[in-house]
């Protein structure tokens, strides 16, 4: 059972300069149409409207804003780089708040050209060091989206039934997605995988991304809506929850679109278990726990009136928070690019983190 | 704090022959408008079509539905009545089948047109009985709407902050709903509450019915996702969660719109008591639990495409269960017509039928 090639989310087009491609994932599932990014406002505009969205591919899009930024510059001062560069950070730093691979990588690619400065490069090779550093996030994400499918691959037998939240899929990365990669990969190796994807209210990214992607890949794949979760799990038809993450705590609290918090307690009550997937570039080992992840809420037109009609009474008060913390206690294990962490507390996350070979900053 | 009168959902207009006037609930909230119902394939479609909806609601309906079935034969032979009066059953009957309420409605009225017949009655006075018998099951459900309230307005202090599903308002019944009797009755008693309403996927009865009515009574309403129920909960945001149900076993497993199972497990997970609000004519006695409550699946477009645009990719496959059953130890307790059924099971659902002096038939 081959896998076709998942979508390509997102693309550096051309040298330098060049410009961004993205899937317009607004306007999935009806059309598939890509959207040039030429510039920082561009950038921004396209990740706070969701027309790129998932933790991995803001992190991917936001560094490739980064070069669209300074890319002008080529025979600039070093200085007026750097000052571009930082400005461009910023403005990509206010696109949305909850996602911690954005400032991940937004970090990362301001520590390249700060070093690149302080070595004394020139303009033209902060900008190409810059590119070189936006492309390795792009090829790094890619690499570890198999990783995490391999690992969790694991997880599935021949005639698993997964039931996923929101999209985590190929449309969240630049790679094969983090949570949908082990089922990439299960298939590929031949066994046979069906998903029970959640619509995921308000914006719909399981109906009009998650069903897209799988049905595109030829991944059985069944739509139902949030509140029949509880039903489908009761009924037995689902082995194991795997969902992917925006921002995970040192101790393992799991950030991710709102209503993963409820799946989780359903599936505790049903025995079933739940797994997140996410890089260990999701992890903000800065915050020993959920409780102080900022939330982003989002306007109540997504509820009251996002899907081309107005279904609520006009002046209605919303409450809409994008996200939702699952703690720790939930959590069955974390499939990271590194391996299994099970049952994750402070100490196996801090485990994983020196497995990577990655630095533990101190906790804010 | 006076609360406006409720929206009049069903009403009988004129005499005999007469029509029933509906509010056409599937045009809310963005137009108040009546459906005028004069024959019985008028309302078994609105009633399958979801233009009147609710358990009470539908038995009201159904037993008006009869009553058009044999209007036109007040001049015919008991015989000829006691036919139609059986056929319009029958067909009103196959409408939906999760609601035992309409059972119980149609149940009557085919028992008091038996009962007259079997007394000798003629063809005329066997109409007018069924007419009466009509009436008598409206006016019994706004009495009993009522003392829902009243009963249920007992666990609501000032400032309470209520979670309800789907929509077991006014607009469900032919009084002041189940659900929101309590609502109701405490603010007119002078007590603030406030409510969170759940929007209700697939067809969006919390965002379009609850919100509505609510709103349009002046209680404070605040609109969610499905999946922000959990997140909601955890904020500690919710006092107790109130909900509405199309039947209840003889143990007290709680069927109701799909969704609220898993309300019941988020509130039992955050301590936060659930409580059913039903009249006894909602009850299924014969039924010792949940399990053999038939569940009505619906089409896959209300998930698909049930908003005015289409939301997931063509052929995608869909599981579109309308209700689910949550089972009596999350149910803290069930608010009836007679009072309080605390932390429901058959001895106690049993005792509440005695007290109410309704025959007990045996278990299925």
């Amino acid at each position: 059972m081959a896998v076709p090639a998942p979508p390509e989310t997102i693309r550096w087009e051309g040298g330098l300069p060049g410009r961004v491609l993205l899937i317009e994932q607004t306007l999935l599932p009806e059309r598939e149409e890509r959207l040039d990014v030429r510039d920082v406002p561009g950038m921004v505009d396209a990740i706070r409207r969701l027309a790129v969205r998932g933790a991995p591919a803001i992190g991917v899009a936001a560094a490739f804003g980064v070069v669209l930024g300074v890319q002008e510059l080529v025979g600039a001062p070093a200085a007026t780089v750097i000052e571009r560069l930082r400005a461009s950070v910023e403005a990509l730093g206010r696109a949305r708040p909850t996602a911690v691979n954005l400032f991940w990588a937004l970090d990362r690619m301001r520590a390249r050209g700060e070093r690149e400065a302080a070595a004394g490069a020139d303009g033209e090779r902060i900008v190409r060091a810059l590119f070189e550093e936006g492309r390795a996030i792009a090829d790094e994400d890619a690499r570890t989206c198999r990783r995490l499918g391999e690992h969790g691959a694991a997880l599935l037998r021949d005639g698993a039934r997964v039931l996923t939240h929101c999209n985590a899929g190929a449309l969240a990365t630049a790679g094969i997605g983090t949570a949908l990669a082990p089922i990439y990969v299960a298939a590929e190796q031949g066994r046979r995988v069906s998903v029970y994807a959640d619509e995921t209210r308000p914006l719909l990214q399981g109906a009009r991304l998650t069903a897209w992607e799988l049905q595109r890949a030829g991944i059985d794949v069944t739509l139902i809506c949030d509140g029949m979760a509880a039903r489908v799990l009761a009924e037995g038809r689902v082995d194991l929850v795997l969902v992917g993450s925006d921002r995970i705590a040192r101790n393992g609290d799991v950030c991710n679109k709102i209503g993963t918090y409820g799946v989780a307690l359903l599936a505790h009550a049903h025995g079933v278990p739940f797994y997140a997937v996410a890089p260990l570039s999701t992890f903000d080992p800065t915050l020993p726990d959920g409780s102080r992840i900022p939330i982003e809420e989002r306007a109540p037109e997504e509820v009251t009136a996002g899907l081309g009609r107005r279904t609520a009474p006009l002046g209605v008060k919303v409450y809409n928070p994008a996200f939702d913390v699952t703690p720790a206690r939930y959590v069955t294990g974390i499939v990271t690019e590194v391996g299994l962490i099970e049952a994750p507390d402070t100490e196996r996350v801090e485990a994983a983190f020196r497995r990577a070979g990655l630095p533990l900053p101190p906790v804010r």
